[in-house]
């Protein structure tokens, strides 16, 4: 598995325990639908700012995110 | 202070804690050591990939790279 796969895998687990739908998500962050979506299929990677809007959006310190990246990655 | 320049400072913190130059650091992390200057002066942004891989040179978790540019971003 790699960083985008991990990533994208806990950003889809994140988004579905907080009930928010990719829509929503996008329009929070200002990002389009269609990247939300392509993050959590791992076909994009994110710059490390999208990864702090992701995060607050999504209230999880960034830092608990890349945490349980790098615990899928190496799992 | 915004994710670059903060992210940029604690790498730049860590390199010199681990007594690393920017050309070593170049060389481990099969990066431009022009892109590792840029990275800490917060000239450019990292992808996660490359805050994964600076990381494992350091030899500190990517998660805690992210935690303490956290918490220059509010500090």
């Amino acid at each position: 598995m790699d960083v985008k796969v991990a990533f994208g895998s806990v950003l889809r687990d994140i988004r579905i325990r907080r009930n928010f739908s990719q829509e929503q998500m996008a329009l929070e962050c200002d990002l389009d639908r269609t990247y939300i979506s392509l993050l959590e299929r791992g076909k994009r990677q994110p710059t490390l700012s999208t990864v702090f809007r992701l995060a607050a959006v999504l209230d999880v310190p960034a830092s608990e995110m890349i945490d349980e990246t790098q615990k899928r990655l190496l799992g």
